[in-house]
């Protein structure tokens, strides 16, 4: 017999699942596809400039005694061959799935309820999106993007470290 | 008998309970003492400024259909007059509750879990932390305030402004 209820073929933790969490929390964030198009835009350059942002970020660290006793950096240079100069990295070249807007199409306005966001998102706020968000825009700021274009960029980038990390904070369970 | 268990004596939903959560979240946050000293140093700054940051956070609300529609504000007059230009002078004016220090050296660092955080709180950050704290950042960096300082007092009104958001979304229930 054929199964007309396309939820019952995927089986849970598949990455269906995973797409469809990642669609609500973007709407959530009021992430659109616009931002998509400014990150894109935005990736060489900060890319280009993540060492600058990674000492930026390294003395934001340092300067602060509770953040400083949190990461336990050690050197700045350190620091940027890290695993969060790879998080840097893979914010600037998340490249899309080449699918996306398909995907996307297919995921209801009312496909349920978002799971809470563990407490601990606060301090991610704090130790990660804050200082890198300010430090990419330092970058952006300096860059040869048109001024006109700068506000949304920086809305953009504000977004795609927001929503990274708030992946983190989103709960496994119900 | 007399009761050695000081949490039987406080009744749920008792103002205690909310001044546990409140450093419980204030922690999380990293946002210290030193933070309020800094945000009392910036209140007249920002609040002589509310408008400026008002008129610059309508613009950014009627640049982007998403927010329009979430808003739907008339004016920025009208926008200025609002529960939003009272929120801004709230978050200005907080002054701080006389007997704070010794209401947190009382909550032990084991007072224990704070409760999940709505998924809401990702439309408050886009909505009312990221222009809020962006138009307050043009403000103090136009001001007179030191330049040294600069770093610190923006710090202090990125953690002001968030945990305003974060209390919104904390949850009442387990």
């Amino acid at each position: 017999m054929l199964n007309t209820n396309p939820q019952a073929e995927i089986p849970e933790h598949a990455p269906d699942q995973r797409f469809k969490d990642l669609v609500l929390l973007r709407r959530m964030l009021m992430y659109t596809r616009k931002d998509d198009e400014y990150l894109q835009l935005v990736a060489p350059v900060i890319s280009a400039s993540a060492t600058r942002i990674l000492h930026t970020w390294y003395a934001y660290i340092i300067a602060d005694p509770y953040l400083s006793n949190y990461f336990k950096p050690a050197t700045a240079a350190e620091f940027a061959g890290s695993r969060f100069g790879e998080w840097l990295q893979q914010l600037c070249n998340r490249g899309g799935v080449p699918q996306w807007e398909s995907i996307e199409n297919a995921i209801p306005e009312d496909a349920g309820q978002l799971r809470p966001l563990q407490p601990e998102l606060l301090r991610y706020l704090t130790a990660f999106a804050y200082p890198v968000i300010q430090a990419g825009n330092e970058v952006l700021q300096d860059s040869s993007i048109a001024a006109e274009l700068l506000p949304h960029v920086k809305q953009a980038w504000f977004k795609a470290v927001t929503l990274s990390v708030a992946l983190w904070a989103y709960t496994d369970k119900n």
